[in-house]
């Protein structure tokens, strides 16, 4: 699994510096994907600098997404669509995990689902019916994933492709967070919905760190 | 606060009975309603030789709801509206915490939301703009709330009423249940979808006792 080639696009952003800095740690080759080649290639050298690990570079979105085995998507909600729709022609048959929140400012902290329903299922409609389609990553602040050691939260995963799932949160488990599967794609929205109330959460109780959630009752192992 | 008088409209389903156990337990007066007046009264008792209390009683549900200060209501999915529309008359003014999950068997793991949006928004409709509408203990399992001791999850709460969420948040903090601030009424959606969610992990993982969630990183006190 640690030959698979992992774009990051919108690799960039905070959600995504932090991914490609826990996958690089944990000695994935990581393609750090923007929409200025010159940025993610600045990028990827101080993921580089950070973890010594010199499995990481940089390109554009389009790039990274055409020679990567697995794509996560990091783009804030106003350039999911296009984002997605960019990089449809060159990821029929992979894996695709978008991490979009739908969040529409200025109110963030107030759920605000789309008309389709969910950004999990914009992303259905963005990318077709051949790609397969995983989503995850909403709840954790990227914040925690820019750090060290343990997240102290969960990430929910979910896809109608279970072995895609399956493979996305075994590599989520080896990233210092723990992964659990939150079933299908139609399930995405919860967590979709949560990060707005994490949100609010974090305004009223002063969480300096970002709240998170843990599913508690699982037992252990 | 303890002389307020609490009804629980649907008191003799698992998640009402739970609830008016907890109630009963901390001393508040309870008041259980039933579509049956008798199982009312007989789950009533039940809840006073478990608890020891002498304040809780059962009747129908509309005369729970117009005798009382503050109304839970416990019902499913496909009773809410209805119940909501029965009891609207006579509690005008009121606080109503409306615990309905928008469960949609036989598929109860994968999130279905309603037309409306979510089960609050369906709840605002059906009980009109003089209701001190509360939404909240969807993702507590009424085994969980039926036990003793704490839940080992928290109880999210929400509201537009910020008075009124308080005085719920306060109530729900003396049940041994963690209760937080969820935000506006538009938020409950993700506590709601968080149900379908926990139930798919409760499958996929083997949870016996139900899974919950638990906020992380809110500072102490």
């Amino acid at each position: 699994m640690k030959d698979l080639v992992l774009a990051v696009v919108g690799g960039t952003g905070a959600l995504g510096g932090g991914l490609a800095l826990r996958l690089a740690r944990a000695g994935f080759k990581v393609s750090i994907g923007s929409r200025d080649a010159g940025r993610a290639a600045d990028a990827a050298k101080e993921v580089a600098d950070a973890t010594g690990s010199d499995r990481i570079s940089g390109t554009d979105n389009f790039s990274a997404a055409k020679d990567a085995d697995i794509v996560f998507v990091t783009v804030p909600f106003a350039s999911q669509s296009a984002t997605l729709g960019d990089i449809a022609s060159v990821v029929k048959g992979k894996i695709v995990v978008d991490t979009t929140v739908p969040l529409v400012p200025p109110k963030v902290a107030r759920v605000q689902l789309p008309a389709e329903g969910s950004a999990a299922a914009i992303a259905a409609k963005a990318l077709g019916d051949d790609v397969r389609l995983v989503t995850g990553f909403h709840n954790v602040s990227s914040h925690k994933l820019s750090g060290e050691g343990e997240t102290g939260c969960d990430v929910l995963i979910f896809g109608d492709d279970v072995e895609a799932r399956e493979q996305i949160v075994e590599i989520t488990n080896q990233l210092g967070v723990r992964a659990l599967h939150g079933g299908p794609l139609d399930n995405s929205v919860a967590a979709e919905a949560m990060t707005s109330l994490l949100i609010a959460i974090n305004k009223r109780y002063k969480v300096k760190d970002g709240a998170g959630i843990m599913i508690t009752g699982i037992p252990a192992g």
